[in-house]
């Protein structure tokens, strides 16, 4: 069985390891098939670090995966061999008090595939908790499986955001997080999205998308665009999806009156935040971290034709080039939105 | 100045009314375009009351209306002469309690149209408050104007469920607020909304419609199939829009664990309520009367290609022929939906 | 060991059963103390059955339950040998869709004390999940820790009813489940909780308590009494505590525009719905069903001096006089609130 | 008709006005009896500003006051002369669509005594809306009357909150506003509410209140203290209520997993947010800027034993003493907490 290894810090190479043995009860085993590159794979590649989390032993990259069930453990009822699935990343402790309050997403014990220790799924097997592991429809391809996890990052704050049907939307930033965002965001009810961005290729990648409206962040302001376009009241949910220091400056007066700002990317470092704006506006702030109970509502939307997530797949590496796979993504193309590699 | 005044039970004609003069300060006048008969309007026709609503006196009929601006009140700002608008049929008394904490359309004193003794629109030109009438885009026929009204009862019924973005929807009843319903859920947000009703000819109205799937229930049960495509979980919320007494035999027990029902129906008589079922599945339950705040919202996402109002108009009648049209809502074809006048 | 089993209809007896063992991973052993009798046990035990839950094998009784830890399982850091605990009586399967949602009391795989086939804890010792086992403070008797379990009813369709601080609450019947909802809402943030029953004994019992007003309902209408006090606005919420048929006529138009039932009482069959009259009010409705997520948060509340459980203690018999309290529970005295048994 | 008339910075007298005149239909004529001095009367005296308002012509001061009726307009029918009242002091524009939604506080048209230009109620008698005008029971005294206005701050930030029954809450600063907030969220039902300061004098005003713990901040950290007494978890809910920058650098971490912030302090400037922190636990955050839909709500709960207002009432001065009460508030002494003037 292979898988892709990193050692430390710029150390990664395709080895043999383990065969991963048979499920358990509530268990399956899958074959992997294909698996997306996020940032974070590659952050502990270059870094060999997020914040808190240190690769400390050798660890298995990837948690963005597709794949086949090839075997059904003890008590598993929803699952057949053959079934082709996606699984949820991140399985939490059951018996904690945050899965029990629906919380299981910040759960401290929670277990999360490339995230150390824990082993990722960038290989040819894995075994994974039934509950945790959902059948995707024909319509579905392989790739669309393994999108479902940075979608259900959109689905989570879209969710979270509490769209009321016909809401304005506004997205900031069109990076991959931010155009799953905008995607889940339209398809979950809002009547138009409005995504900014600074870099013209991100939102050509949007153009002809039905309900979602690019605008160029370097030569028209979001928010006065939006007003503009909703008789001066703005949208009802604003989404931050840059995580980066400048984008907070205006976001705190962007939402309409009772309003609503839905924090999706993660800044490093704190960042100021105008709350007597935010008060004066009636604003109320979510915040997303990874998601929860959302990945059977992600591949039911992404079936419809209200979502086609297929067209964000930028190039697809094979297995033995995985190396190659995360060079491309630091290449940073401006076009990109997500490498893929299959096994 | 015409209007068509409902005089008694049974008696209905056009005539002369005196003219409506100038608005006031927050008000508009508005010259009618286009306006949709409701079922309620025949009602009163035919019966010359609804419950504890009885015609007293001459009153104009109609309540759902698309116009023109024709003259703009002192401190009206987001409205102009040639505006083409839909108006809001219910206007609250603005110091009431119920309007303070955002259910205007409970407020015992709202003065709706064509509900005694308010005179409705069917009539050549209206007052009306400014705040309750809503710009028409380029995109939106005056026909389709008119259908804002229908849809919004259909949008509070998407926004009351609380749809979470990939919810699975089931409406019971495919009338005219079934399907408004029907399609206000799935543009709010559900992945599938699944409608059923006995009549083929209802259905038909729906096939191809993206992420509507019509059940024939006289030949399968609502709950077995939804259930049979979400892995025996069901709908997580279900909206009742028959009004029938048989129609909530097996309602209770059909949404999801945690799920929601959604009362859009208005039964006659109490219908039983199986609340030892609904208790044992968690399930909650909203009710819908009328609408309120989701006008703007409601053209919004008329405008976009996820609704198609259009579909819906079955005949248009001159206004001339108010009482051909108002014959032929009788005759209740199967595959009429909705019956409008032009003036 | 000794245990209360009943092996069928009408025959139950105190006997030596097996020794439960040692806790298993993330469980503990609990001594029993105090046991409180509820409707159940006594209908399994009268009837043999409740609904679709049929005692086919010797089941031992109780679920309200109370005691000391004896023994601690592996990986249970919260609790030590020696806590005097409250054990939750229902255990879901930790890997259901329902508790991943956080409604694990809909988990149609729960495991709940006392009901068919599962053995209760009217035992010497029980093996509990620690995760649902609740450490008592010094304020809170075992008597009252084994209150937790009906407050926690109470607790729950308090929070379901999403009260605001000081909204108006009625309750209507003051039995057991009736008085923990009426304190649970006045410690849940009501100003005023109005509880009605045609009990004068009943009412009796809550004289005194600040901010709960008995109605008699044999000589007052609970709705005038409210809307007499409220400027004609009524309660906004309203929890239905009797599952008695006569008690649902009225239920309907008791909300104030815009607020909310709850259904706490269980009725056997299905009751009259005035569908109409709860949509011109924009009532909203929940449904009650055991609890999930309350029982830390009721025994906080209860060791308050806001709440005092001790009180409604009626009667508590020994161990060995089991069948006595049984015998008396059936009496039905109108002052009876809650009898228990102490091991 | 006296008023206390501020003219610009640092220039303030009492001097005679002119009469109000007679109420206009749905108003009230209301002889004052009681007026509080809030914080931003004080600052528009020394500053001549808040922000963007700015004192550019007379203006009467006050806005916390209780009185009696004294003329009822036309329409008027839930007061009469003779009542005693407390008045909400922000009216909003009733055709704005914020007061539509529900949310008139951030409606942008809103009147609010003492915010430039509109006067405030430091004076003999005023016309107000008697729909902002509420009665008050016997049992609050015309100083609780105008302690209503600051408890409401409270009230709609416990209300914001969204406390569960049994929450545990957290407030960070005992000045007026988190004093207010502690006992709003301890009556709206949180079982302990901690509250953390400074000032010792501030902590001893607040001891033998039961359900609020004192925190010297000087020499115990907040979150440790409640997590120690959560065995770890913390506070559901937290309320910031200095608006003081050091405030914010311990608070995103506050509460427990899944919990909420409520923002009521109103810093100046920016504060650095950790949103990273705040995602990984999963929380929410509200905004509080004045109140709406309280004013009844609070006036219920400070009648019952579970609030008594009356005890921060630090010192009272006669209306020609009016300067000299400012004066007195300048004084800042720790055990302050509210200066009232009676007229």
């Amino acid at each position: 069985m292979r898988a892709l290894v990193l050692h430390e810090k710029n150390r990664m190479a395709i080895e043999e390891v383990e065969p991963v043995g048979s499920p358990g009860p509530g268990e399956v085993r899958v074959a992997m098939h294909t698996v997306g590159i996020c940032a974070s794979d590659v952050h502990y590649w270059t870094d060999g670090k997020i914040g808190p989390f240190v690769v400390e032993a050798p660890m298995v990259l990837g948690h963005e995966g597709s794949g086949t069930v090839v075997e059904v453990g003890e008590g598993v009822s929803h699952l057949s061999v053959g079934d082709r699935v996606a699984m949820e990343p991140g399985v939490p402790d059951p018996s904690s008090r945050a899965v029990r309050e629906g919380n299981y997403n910040v759960d401290p014990g929670v277990q999360f595939w490339a995230t150390p220790p824990v082993h990722g799924c960038l290989t040819d097997e894995v075994i994974h908790p039934a509950a945790y592991t959902f059948a995707l429809p024909d319509s579905l391809s392989y790739a669309e499986g393994a999108l479902i996890e940075p979608f259900s990052v959109g689905m989570f704050a879209a969710t979270k955001a509490d769209i009321a049907p016909g809401d304005v939307a506004a997205v900031v930033g069109a990076g991959t997080i931010g155009i799953m965002t905008a995607i889940a965001a339209r398809a979950g009810g809002a009547s138009t999205v409005y995504i900014s961005d600074v870099l013209p290729e991100k939102l050509a990648l949007l153009e002809g998308m039905e309900g979602i409206v690019p605008v160029d962040a370097t030569t028209e302001d979001l928010g006065e665009r939006v007003r503009a376009e909703t008789g001066g009241w703005g949208p009802q949910v604003v989404f931050e999806a840059t995580g980066a220091a400048p984008a907070y400056k205006n976001l705190w007066s962007l939402p309409a009156p009772g309003g609503r700002i839905v924090l999706v990317g993660m800044p490093v470092d704190p960042v100021p935040f105008d709350i007597a704006t935010a008060q004066s506006r009636g604003i109320s702030l979510e915040t997303v971290f990874r998601y929860a109970n959302v990945y059977q509502k992600a591949i039911d939307l992404a079936a419809t034709d209200a979502v086609d997530l297929g067209r964000f797949v930028s190039e697809t590496f094979s297995f033995d080039d995985s190396v190659g796979a995360f060079e491309r993504f630091l290449e940073g193309r401006p076009t990109d939105v997500k490498i893929q590699i299959t096994l």
